[in-house]
Order: structure tokens, then C-alpha cells, then sequence
């Protein structure tokens, strides 16, 4: 095999891999992704402040969370000590997007813990809005996620 | 307020809406997205099929335990009565197609429960092919997860 | 031993009693307590609306989450199926009062899962507010969460 | 393939299987298993009573709790609805004998829930009795789990 | 905004707060607080050694769980590394006092981990003696939870 | 009391045992145990290789997992920071053999996480074969769990 493997894979299964010999240091990585909405459920969250600061502060919640429980989540992950977590939304006219900051000290990345926060974030938009989100049929033709991708993953 | 409202949120904040007087029935919700995955990082899954094996199989348990977890991940979501739960993959030239099914005995839809699973069985392939899918400089120029949507959500 | 005796425990420690011939109907069960906090930490809070609004609401969901969760933290709770949540915060000039309301559809009442709840918002204030409430050596001398409990429980 | 299959694995991996179409019902399953330690061990708890009081109602603690976590331990379990849960200890010369008894009201059979209890009972006995059962180079020459089997497994 | 202000919320909402420059080092929080019940309650705990013990060590047990799992249930608490934990309980004629000790090797305080760790304690002695407390309508009358506060927090 | 003591006792009930003093440094812990099959069992396992695949590497998840929660089942257990993990599985004529090797940085041995381990992933593997197990009136008359013990555990 090339130097080039899934680090996850052993001949016998999965395994999580030893970090003990990486350096301890500061790390950091930012992850975004985005929700996308219709029109008239952005205009509803725009035009009510302080519900708009319920939605977002509850997704933030749910996104800081998920941050906190990746490794009770992602099978393979690391157990980490995260040192901050940052959360921001942008609310466009058909779109809300999510990024994620995570700062940690340890041997293993945090951009796993950056896209899990996001996709968390996301998720819980969905869940508030959905009542208004759904068609008379109870579907969802206009709401997806889409575009989680890591921005930037580095030590600091 | 029109008909028409965040059902989650009250005048003081947010609350777990109360479901007491919905249906008890038989329900289910399919969805779905995809990863995106340079075609080097499918080619060497499919090259090995065990090994695919061990990856599929790890994000398909990620997505189940996901969905049995949403209640505790999304924070105004009720705990549920599951009754059971399929998880798919389709392997693509240059994405992993996830598709999540579950099925549920109670009073409240279980649409964010399918959304999560595939959200957690993506995320988690996207841990198992890291070590492949980093550049040089350990960014992921080519990995995202995307379409994350209902297909369909019914009473059975 | 008289009728009056502790349920939770048996000749030889303690168990989760059974409950299988309990009538499985709607209960309902609401709680309270407060948290005694400076006068000027509760002038700041009011004077910023939307801040104000991302303390309570997190305050609001880690109640619901601590409701929805009571079984995992107190141990010989049995796990419900909880229909709704409330949680309500009363803001006065030095104590902020949490009333908790919890709906479920089961065997045995919630009252255990309603006094979670206040407690989980009332440590969630504190956490919120601590850098103010503070003293400068980093003691809390007016801080305290008092007069934790059930206002009512009954079948509904 | 024939009748008798492995009813977690599918063409494509494994899931969670649908159990909507079984009886509801009440159900009870039985299991039992035990831990070997030292005799000096086992004189010591027995000398102590109100400390063998605490090594076996932390072990029931852990046993109860791990019964009502066991669907998100072991990945293919449903959540299930849990009425009573018995657990008792029977010490001898040499070993510790666990048995749970599980009782719940719904679709799937108990038979994991109590053998995953026992685990975790007697796992909790080593975790505090291993000060003691430790030899001098920090080993446990003596101590072994073993037996763990399920008794019985009914519909009541 | 003056020196003082609320560490958990920014501009846009909440988040967790970066502590990587903080010291790393011994850290030491102790509080406390007490659940008052009926004198009879208290005399039966008290005529019954064993049972004493169980009560108490269940209630031991869930506050020791609720330190470790404090990050979890507070929404903006980081995970911590704890090196220590001591819960002590005092029985009195018509009140029952917890004080919990923890330490911890890192960059932030562990008051909150103390005070979770209180409240969990004093909640599960509430569930042990519900049966008693309960007068013949089901409510809980004398019972309350009250005078939770931080005795100490240092850096040892 | 002697020198040998249990040292999660206490003289008013358990603890968990302060370790701020204890070195911080690597440590390694690998234990085993084994699950007893019918041979029909074993050899539709070995008959369809993708399929053990399937039931192996869930089983792998489920004790790596179950070596990352440790800390939430064991209730005196400290939480610890874990670098690597290796789960290994030996098929034979009619048992199979699992072996958890786990290694972390910190003050405590990792003993227990390793038993856990081992503990889950042969229930796991329980669960995965139960269809198969089960006799004509749904008993498991062949299916134990034994032989769990400490292999080794030391400093590295």
C-alpha cells in the first residue's frame, strides 16, 4: 500500500489510531456549511428579532454540543481538550450560513469536531422552522444542507 | 400570528411543543445526501472490498446510533419509540451517495432523525478517508458534504 | 415494614422498580426554584435585550435537555416517553425564578424529571453569569440557587 | 439463505431491524455471571458490611444504568421501554455471582439489556476491588469474569 | 462594555470561551447545598443502616457522575480533566446536607462541576424517599432542595 | 486497615480517589476474553466474508466505543485521555476471542477501559449472531461469555 491509506483501516478491521507520538500543541480548524430556506421563512426570522436570536442561539447550542460529543459520535475520533468554540450565522435572503471555529490542545485535529459543530448547527435550523418549512403535504421541497467543507485546519 | 409559525418557539423563548394529542401511529421518513471524494479516494474503497466493507459498515453504525441519538443532538426534539432503521450507500465515480430510512411507532414525525443519521454516517466516511483526502498541506480542497434533503416523510 | 417504606430500595440494595401494572396514561408534573443573584448582574441582564434573551434560552434548553435526560443522571429513574416540555423564567430585582412544566404518556409520574429541569436552568444561569457575579477573589458570595420544588403532579 | 440468518446483516451491511409488526407486550429476560477474586478479596468485603453495602450497590448502580444505556452500547439494539430491573449479588469463597432480571413493555426481546446489565455489574465489582486484587508488579493473576449467560428469556 | 460583563455571550449569540492562554495547572472547588425532608423521612433512613448506606451511596454515585458529566449538561462548560472527587453527606433531624470537593488539573474553575455535582446528589436522595415524602395526594409538601452555593474555589 | 485497602472506599461511602499526584505519563493496558458459539454460527460467519466483516466491525465500534465511555459506565472511573485503541478478534471452531489493547497519557491505569472494551464487543457480537443462537423456544443454551481478564498492564 502507497503512502497513501485510510489510517482508520487495520488488516483486521478499524482501529482508533495511536497519537501518543504527535505533538501536544495548539490547533485549530474552521468548518462552514449552509441551510437552505425559503424566502418567506428567512422574512419571518428577520422580522422578529428576538425570536431570530431563539433560533440561532439554540442551534449555536446544539452546534457548541456537538463540537463537545464528536468523539461519542464519529466512531473513530479522538476523545479531545478543546480549549474554545466559536459559532456564527449569516442570515442571506434564501440561505443561513453556519461556521464553526474549534481551538484545542492535543495530538489530533480538530476538523472533524469543526464539520460535526456545523452539520449540528444546521440541523437544529431545520428543526426550528420546520413547521413552517413543510408544504401542505407535509414534504420539504425547498429546505436542504449543503456545502460543509473545512475553510482551514492548522496549528497555532 | 398566521397559521403559519415557528412551532418551537413561545413569547419567552423555546419549548418542547407538546405532541399528546397527535396520532400514536406507524410512521416513516426517508432522506438523504451525499460526500463528495476525489476519484482516487473511491477507487482505492473499491479496490479493496473488505476494507469498503469496514468503512460503509462504520459510517452505517455512526448513522444508526446517530438516529437513535437525535433527541439528545437537535434540543427540542422528543425521544422516540424507533422501530427500525436501514442505511445505504451509493459508491459513485466521485461521491458516496447516503440514504437513511427510519421507522418509528408514535406521535411525532421522524424526519429530523433520518436527516440526522445521514448527516452522521457522512461525516464519518469523511473521517475514515481523511488521511487520503488531505492535501500536502493537510487542507481538504475536494471534500464536502452536500444535498442533505427529505425524500419523503408519511404515515404507514 | 409499614406501608410507608422506601420503594427504591429491597432486601439487598436498591433497584428500578417495576411499574408494568401501573396505569399507562398523560401525567403532568411542574416545578420551581430560583437563584438569588446581584442586583447589578440582573440590571445588565435587563438592559440588553437580546443578551438577555441568549441566557435564557440557554437556560431553556439545557432544562429541556436535563428533563428529557433525567434518567441517565438519577439512577433508578425508569426512561419515559415525554410528550411535552415548558420552561419558564420570571427575571426580578435579585433572583430569577424557573417554573418547569413536563407532560408524559406512561407508567409512573414526572415529577423527578420537572425538578431536573430547574435545577439544570438554574446551574445554566449561573454558569451564564458567573464572571459577573464573582467577587475579586473569585468567590461567589451572593450567588445561591434556593427553594427547589414540585408545585403539582397529577394524571391528566 | 435459509430461515436462520443473521437478522442484523443485509445484502449492504448491517441495520437496525423493523420490529413494528411484533406484538406489544410485556417481556422479561434473565441472565446471570460472575467475577472470580481472591479469597482475602472477598473476606474483606465480607468483613465490612456497611463497605460491602457500598462495593454492591455501586455495582447495581452501574448494572441498572448500564441496562437502560444499552441501545447506545451495543449499535443495533432498539431503544426500548423499561419497567423494573432487578439486580443481586450472591457472594462466595471465591467469586461474586450477578444476576439481572429485565422487564419491559414492547416489541423486542430484553436478553441484551440483561446480560449487557451483569457486564457492567461485574465490571464495576473489579474497578473496586482491584486496589486489592492487584499483585505487587501491578497485575491481576486472579481475577477473571466469567459465565455470563442468559437464563432465561420470556413474554409475561 | 465595562471589565465586567457576560464571558459566555458575544455580538452574535454564545459561545465557549477560549481558555487556551489560562494556566494550566491544580484546581480546587468545593460547594454545597441541602434537601429538606419530613423528620419521620429522616428517622427512617436513620433506624436502617443498611438502607442509610444505599441511599446515600446512590445519591454519592449520581453526584460523582454529574461532576464528570457537568460539560455535557451545562451548555457552555468545557470538558474537563478531573483528578479527584469527594461527596460527603450530613443527616440531620429534618435536612440532609451534600458538600462535594473536586479537583481538577487544567485551564478553568471547577465550581460549576461542584455545584452540578450537589445538585445530582441532592435530587436522587429526593427520588430514593419519594415514596415517604409523599403525602396522600401524591404531592411533596415538605420537601425542597434549597441553599446550593460555592463554599471555596482555588488554584492549589 | 492495612495497606491494602479498597481505595474507592471511604468511611461514608465511595469516591473517586484523587490522582493529582500520580505521574503523568504513557500507559498501555490489553485484556481478553472470549464468547462461546455454536459451530453452525461460527461457520456461516466463516462461509460469507464480507459478512463477518460486517459482524466484526461492528463489534470493533461497539468496544472502542465502549473504551471511550468507560468513564460514564464504571461510576468511580476517571476520565482519561486515550491516544490509541486496537480491538482484535480471533475466530475459532466455536468460540471467538477478543483482545482490546489500549493505550493513553495520563495519571491512571487503563486496565479497566480495556475489560470494557473487551466486555462490549462480545456482546456485541452476542447480538449479532442471536437469530442464530437462539434455540426453538428462543433460549440461548450454547451462547456464554468467559474467561475476561487482564493480560497486561504497564508503564511505557
Amino acid at each position: 500500500m502507497s503512502k497513501e491509506e485510510f489510517t482508520h483501516l487495520t488488516e483486521k478491521g478499524v482501529h482508533m489510531v495511536e497519537v501518543g507520538d504527535k505533538n501536544h500543541q495548539r490547533r485549530k480548524a474552521i468548518a462552514t456549511g449552509k441551510i437552505n430556506l425559503q424566502e418567506k421563512t428567512i422574512a419571518m426570522i428577520e422580522n422578529e428579532e428576538i425570536k431570530k436570536g431563539n433560533v440561532l442561539t439554540t442551534a449555536q447550542i446544539a452546534a457548541i454540543q456537538g463540537v463537545k460529543n464528536t468523539s461519542s459520535m464519529i466512531p473513530l475520533c479522538h476523545p479531545l481538550n478543546l480549549t474554545g468554540i466559536e459559532v456564527d450565522f449569516e442570515v442571506k435572503s434564501t440561505e443561513i450560513i453556519c461556521t464553526v471555529s474549534v481551538n484545542s490542545l492535543g495530538q489530533t485535529g480538530v476538523e472533524m469536531e469543526a464539520i460535526t459543530g456545523v452539520s449540528l448547527g444546521l440541523l437544529t435550523i431545520w428543526d426550528m422552522v420546520k413547521a413552517v418549512e413543510k408544504d401542505s403535504d407535509g414534504q420539504y421541497p425547498d429546505t436542504s444542507i449543503t456545502d460543509i467543507c473545512v475553510i482551514k485546519k492548522e496549528k497555532i
